[in-house]
């Protein structure tokens, strides 16, 4: 190991505010990504479309990039990629399902057949520069989820990706705890761990719970129609409807574009088992009585265009919700999406419906216990809590506290932190470019902080435009004021004020051009500004943003 | 009782999406009103500052107003008072600490002594026309809270108020279940009866267990500061916390506006006890060590001006969040509020601070059991909840239900429903203005749904002004095109586009003058705006508010 060479673990996104995830490892002349994800824009980004992670310092150090590497296929994980693989050129590896899902998005992309593309079985381990990246099996909300042994000059890296511990999964095998003992033997340098429920005591739930819940609600809703909301990502979940709506001979239809799509792959690929008969077109939902349906769909945030929500407000083109209908809500509301979840609950039960939402969820991440024991086995020198908001990243080092690693030995990183692992330990050393990136449109990074602070200022207030023409040497008003109003109020129910507002303009322009002779346009658009701003204040103590326009002849 | 006269109870507020609570009791040419709220802005209510009930209909039938009662201090049971009793003069009836912290409003409104006020003890009838209203005790999140047993020529009304069963409170005595049983066996025709916690399984805890909870954690952060973020209105919390502090020999701060108000009136008027020597200033506090002090502190929502908020992010000018403080919120968020608090969460954890946000509240809001004991004692013929989103009232519906009212009896109300009580039995005959009344600064009802459609537009896609002066007889542009944008795009780094914007509406117009002649304003308006939108379509799929100004000359 060369003396001046030091492991450096960059995380781009999915720490405190910026939850996409994106992480750099980089060493010497060789650099890898873990993950590559997007956001969707929180309330105060206005008119945003998504947020995806700032790659600034990977491309100012391409040449270095030996290959991208994906642990799921979650949108926080993989929704940034079409922008990131358009601009460089490495492998990308991914399981099964993952790449499936990735290649669905870079069609939508118009990315396909670009990217060399690897698909990679638990237990493979793939050279990346002087790094190894090895594939371990975990459960989470998806299927084919992995975590990786990164093997590094300087000591072994595990990064679990998002997990949970399920020794009942719907499908496939158990999280592979026996390989994260092995590697434990191995000796690890640095556990980076899924914080997402390190705040919760105890042990997440199986997945295969929840079909129990689903038996049980069906039992209990003969003669209704039965309709599921859930992630349209969550298979497994789907899987169980399916599986509860054959024993109890009903029909399954799957409603909602980014399920249909999810659920076309994995029933493809395999993932999803549907006995012959079951599924049917929603079209076909009308040669069926009630009792012998269940619809599965997307909308159970509350997300106003998903499928559920249209159905709530009357604005779904094929299904009408009844008295006749139970609607299950199996998901629990992320922060944020409380208030729409409920609206639509409200809006099923004026309609007659009724709606179950508790208790028919389980979470995708490890609680407290479960990340108490991916440490046990891991047993790792220094720990990097990550995919967290900052509460939940301080919750997962106090546990890591109390498992015996030092308070110095846990990082609570920031975007952008550059973390050092050399011969004298580990530090952060320095910070780099990272965050988030607005997209708007086709605008990738177009839309900044002066553009949005000016979205606020009109949602807040509205908008005041004043035109006048004046003489460019006089300064005599040749037309105008011409006075607009948006957002700020409704200009034909406000002659008397707007009339008041062209008075005050010519005023404002008569005065200064009195006081100082010849005013320029900057001095003339400050006297209308001033003098508007006071006069509605005054008025109405409100604050619209004021445009004043002069032209000149 | 006359053949026409019937009775008639109109919700005002207080059902569905409209949370302030207000309700009209009608009968021949009396009437009453039962609270009068107001709610904060919904999210997508840009630029409101505070909602209040349309009082069209009170307005139009004011000659019939005989009084205006009140249950409790709560800003959605009082806060529109000041825009109400402006315009009417009737007698307002409380009991006397909600007298109190109406009494401070007023003076915010410039309306003290303009009101005819009587502060009302429990057991006492108020007569007011042909009704009469008796107030009656009952417990919630604030003291003085009351129900209301409403005689009429038609039978018994009971309104609850918002309530809760307690049987130990921290203040006062236990809700009045004696007078609600007595009650019932004089005969109730309908109760209404506060749904927030309807959907809650059990029995809402005694605010009295949340002392236990303080102690506790007084006892395990000996050494820190301890600050408490709760609501500015729940005295009985603030009372256990300066228990607490006085056991554990602390000084007391009290911090926030509004909470500063309310205790200030509370411990007045003898509803909180201090301890002499307990209560400090907020400048005094650096003269104690931090484990001699507590602050008891507003912002337990999120709310982003609110005392907690700004020692959060570092802006409060008189507290500094260490690694020595303890940050107990001592609320649980409600819907919508969420994010703004893990925001405050993870501001706080940044700096160090331990947080605790669980098990320190108890809500106001009787459960499903506390129902069941009222309707049990009250005895309803029918049954209108109130106070709750639709989900809410429909869970209540089924309380009732299982208490044996048929479901006939059960009115699930909207605001300005007309609920009428007669010789046949009940029904809903009509419905009458009623719901909400925006106020954005000094005005009332002035922002409308096209103003705040206009500030949604602007709020998602930004304005681009363009202005132009033209001869009015030739058409030919004199001056400009000037284009002016805000929230769209950061023009000093897109001149390139604003010049390609410039020649298109430059064409835009000569081939309108040249295909129409003299074209009209109007017409000129709208092939710019058609130019400009295909433009930037085309170029950033993006659909900004365009706004032509056509000037002529």
């Amino acid at each position: 190991m060369s003396k001046k060479k030091k492991l450096r673990v960059i995380p781009i996104g999915g720490l405190g505010e910026i939850g996409m995830n994106m992480t750099l490892i980089e060493y010497g002349d060789d650099m890898i990504v873990i993950d590559c994800g997007m956001s969707f824009p929180a309330d105060d980004m206005l008119g945003i479309d998504l947020v995806i992670p700032d790659i600034t310092y990977l491309l100012e150090h391409v040449e270095k990039l030996r290959g991208v590497f994906i642990t799921h296929g979650h949108e926080d994980h993989i929704g940034a990629l079409p922008y990131l693989m358009r601009r460089v050129s490495v492998p990308l590896y991914a399981t099964k399902l993952t790449m499936a899902l990735i290649d669905k998005k870079f069609e939508e992309h118009g990315l396909t057949g670009i990217v060399e593309e690897h698909v990679v079985s638990y237990g493979t381990v793939v050279d990346a520069g002087c790094f190894s990246v090895e594939f371990i099996k975990t459960n989470h909300s998806i299927q084919d989820a992995a975590a990786f042994a990164i093997r590094t000059p300087v000591g072994m890296l595990v990064h679990t990706g998002d997990f949970k511990v399920d020794y009942t999964p719907v499908y496939g095998d158990p999280i592979d705890l026996h390989r994260f003992a092995e590697l434990g033997s191995e000796g690890v340098l640095a556990l980076m761990c899924d914080s997402t429920n390190a705040t919760r005591e105890g042990f997440t739930m199986s997945e295969s719970t929840v079909g129990r819940t689903f038996d049980d609600i069906f039992a209990s809703n003969t003669g209704r129609r039965i309709i599921v909301a859930t992630f349209a990502s969550n298979v497994d979940r789907v899987q169980q409807i399916v599986n509860t709506a054959y024993k109890f001979d009903r029909k399954v239809v799957v409603e909602g574009r980014s399920m249909v799509n999810t659920i076309s792959t994995a029933v493809e690929l395999g993932y999803v088992t549907v006995p012959e008969g079951t599924l049917i077109e929603i079209d076909d939902l009308k040669k069926y009585e009630d009792e012998k349906t269940v619809l599965i769909t997307t909308g159970s945030q509350g997300e106003s265009m998903a499928a559920l929500s249209r159905m709530a407000s009357g604005m779904h083109r094929k299904v009408r919700i009844t008295a006749n209908d139970t609607v299950v809500l199996s998901s629990t509301p992320i922060p944020g999406n409380e208030k729409a979840v409920y609206k639509v609950i409200n809006e099923l039960s004026e309609k007659g419906a009724r709606v179950i939402f508790q208790d028919t969820h389980v979470s995708g991440h490890a609680c407290s216990e479960e990340i108490k024991l991916i440490y046990s086995l891991v047993r790792p020198t220094y720990s990097i809590p990550v995919h967290g908001e900052h509460r939940h990243l301080v919750a997962q080092a106090r546990i890591a506290e109390q498992l015996g690693i030092p308070e110095e030995n846990t990082f609570i990183m920031r975007v952008g932190d550059v973390l050092e692992f050399g011969d004298n330990g580990a530090a952060v050393s320095e910070h780099v470019t990272a965050g988030s990136i607005f997209v708007d449109g086709l605008g990738v990074g177009d839309v900044g902080n002066v553009v949005l602070r000016d979205r606020h200022n009109l949602a807040e207030n509205g908008i005041m435009v004043v035109a006048i023409t004046v003489d460019s040497e006089s300064r005599e008003i040749l037309s105008g004021p011409r006075i607009v109003s948006r957002g700020f109020i409704y200009v034909k129910e406000s002659e008397e004020f707007i009339d008041e507002t062209e008075t005050m303009v010519v005023e404002a322009v008569h005065n200064l051009v009195e006081k100082k002779g010849k005013a320029d346009v900057g001095a003339l658009r400050n006297a209308i500004r001033d003098a508007l701003r006071d006069l509605i204040w005054k008025r109405m103590r409100r604050n619209p943003v004021i445009l004043p326009i002069i032209m000149e002849i």
